[in-house]
This record gives structure tokens, C-alpha cells and sequence, in this order.
């Protein structure tokens, strides 16, 4: 089980890179999003996207993040662009356990920083959440998403112009 | 030369996302970032994180894609969730040409489909053009973005616990 935690959503302000975090997160290999934040908007257009495209990705919001971190069973990581380098982080972490990457929005409160087993930065430069979690989960599964087939009603079919569009029925 | 061409911004909805892109941009191996409409605040952002944090990262907005495209001597990409598989496409490409990558908001015309030498998907699945910047330009440098020093002002050392940063002065 890969979780991801989100916090500091912000409804108006971060709805759009929410929504970005949960779908790379979906597609990326990871099982859950909790999103601290109550939003309903943006659980059903996850779902949405989960019911087209396939995979039985979860969405909890409005969650307590304390509740969720302090029954966590597994290791715990917190992506910032001041942690441990992304190769070495993932050569620390043990892949047979659960894990929860921690995605925050503008300023994160220490105690994610102390809650972490692990801070993890994926380079040291300032770009984004939704890249982190990208590139994080791409080492960390060993870029497993380049071949899971979520089984959706709709497939794309990769082709060099245009769109190719499978469907199995009403979508 | 790498530059990415960010089409379809629209300044109060994508704001934030298109910051991300150009963030994404720079962090990851890109030179410039082209940003169709003219939005002065997304520019003076970038360029203060260059001020900052180092390198010559070049940020041009409200210019015509058209006269950029027709211009361009090197190779076009299009990210999209409908084109050719990331790692074949990269394949195909010759890292001794420039390289202009088209990076759309909602939906793109045809034309950008038709002017690209390779539409390329970063997997198959609805996400984020941020993360499918970030893990194309990942492949297409090989990483080269964890190896780049930036020799900016402020630099972040990894750390597992905390925050250390270096400032070379006034930032």
C-alpha cells in the first residue's frame, strides 16, 4: 500500500494542484490520497477519473492528519527540496512495507519534518509537489507505471499523431 | 537549447500550474520557457527564484507560438496523454538538436498535434503536464538534473532532519 498525504490544501487557492497531486499520484502507482482538507468537488473528479480510466484508487478528505500518521504501519516520508537526496532516500526505504509520502502545499510546519522517517528532496531546487511526487514515485516503484494496465472503460492507445481512443462502452 | 512552449495559460485559473511548469522547467534542464499570454507576475516569480537560487533560466510571455514554431531549428515534442510512449520516443530523438517542448493547459488544437515531430505521452493515464515535464526531461537529459550545480545565491544542502541552506549574501 503507497499513500499520500496531502496538506495545506487550500480550497480556491490549490484546487488545480490538488487535483494534479491526485491524479499523478493515481497514475503513478500509489493506492490513496487523504487530502486534510474537506473537498467534495475535488473527490468526485477523482472519481470521476478513477470510474473512465480504471484501478481502484481511494480518495479520503477532510481527514485528521495526526489520526492517520500516528496509526500509520509502515515508514513514513515527507517530500521537501531541503531532504535526502531522492537515489539515496530510496535505497533506505524498504519496499515490502507500506509506505506514506507526505505532500505538503506552501509552508510546512515542523512537525512533519520530525513525524518523517525519512525528508526526501527531489533535487534542491524549487519547482513543485506535483513533480516531486512524480519523479519520487517513478524511482521508488521503479517505474512500474511504464507498464500497469488499469483495466479502464477507456484506453488510450499510444500513437504518433492524433488520438486513439478505446472504449468499452458507455462512459 | 531546451525550451518549453506553454500554451493556452490562462492568467487567474492557471496561474499556479503554469508557475509550476516554468518552475519544472528550470529545475530539470530546461533554458527557457516560452508562455503564450502575456502575464508579467509569472515572469517577475521566475525570475526572482533565478535571482535567487542561480542560473540563466530565460522566461518570455505574450509571444506568438506561430512565428516561435515556424522559427524553431530543431526538433518539436508535444506532451500528451495520446502520443507515443515516453521511452521509445526519447529513442527517436536527437539530443545533439535543440529541442522545443509544447507543453498545453485544457485542450489543445490539432494544429500543435500536426506541427510536432513526436507527440509523446508520459504514460497513458490523465495526470498532470507538470509531472509529464519533469519526467520527460528527466529521461531526455538522463537525469542530468541531479548532477547540475546552479551556483545560485541561496543553495540547499540535503539533510534529513531540518532545513540547511547557504547564502553567499544579501538575497
Amino acid at each position: 500500500m503507497i499513500a499520500v498525504l496531502r496538506i495545506g490544501h487550500r480550497i480556491d487557492r490549490d484546487k488545480r494542484v490538488t487535483t494534479h497531486v491526485a491524479l499523478v499520484a493515481r497514475a503513478f502507482g500509489a493506492d490513496k490520497i487523504f487530502i486534510t482538507t474537506k473537498d467534495e468537488k475535488i473527490k468526485k473528479n477523482i472519481q470521476s477519473v478513477c470510474s473512465r480510466f480504471g484501478g481502484d484508487f481511494q480518495v479520503e478528505t477532510g481527514i485528521d492528519h495526526k489520526k492517520i500518521i500516528k496509526s500509520w504501519q509502515g515508514s513514513i516520508v515527507h517530500l521537501t527540496m531541503y531532504g535526502m537526496e531522492l537515489d539515496e532516500a530510496v535505497d533506505h526505504l524498504d519496499t515490502g512495507r507500506d509506505l506514506l509520502i507526505i505532500v505538503g502545499a506552501e509552508k510546512v510546519p515542523r512537525y512533519f519534518y520530525e513525524v518523517a522517517n525519512l525528508n526526501v528532496s527531489v533535487g534542491n531546487q524549487p519547482h513543485s509537489e506535483v513533480a516531486a511526487l512524480a519523479l519520487f514515485l517513478d524511482r521508488y516503484t521503479k517505474a512500474a507505471w511504464q507498464r500497469k494496465d488499469f483495466n479502464g472503460n477507456i484506453q488510450i492507445v499510444p500513437c504518433v499523431k492524433g488520438k486513439t481512443v478505446l472504449s468499452k462502452g458507455k462512459t
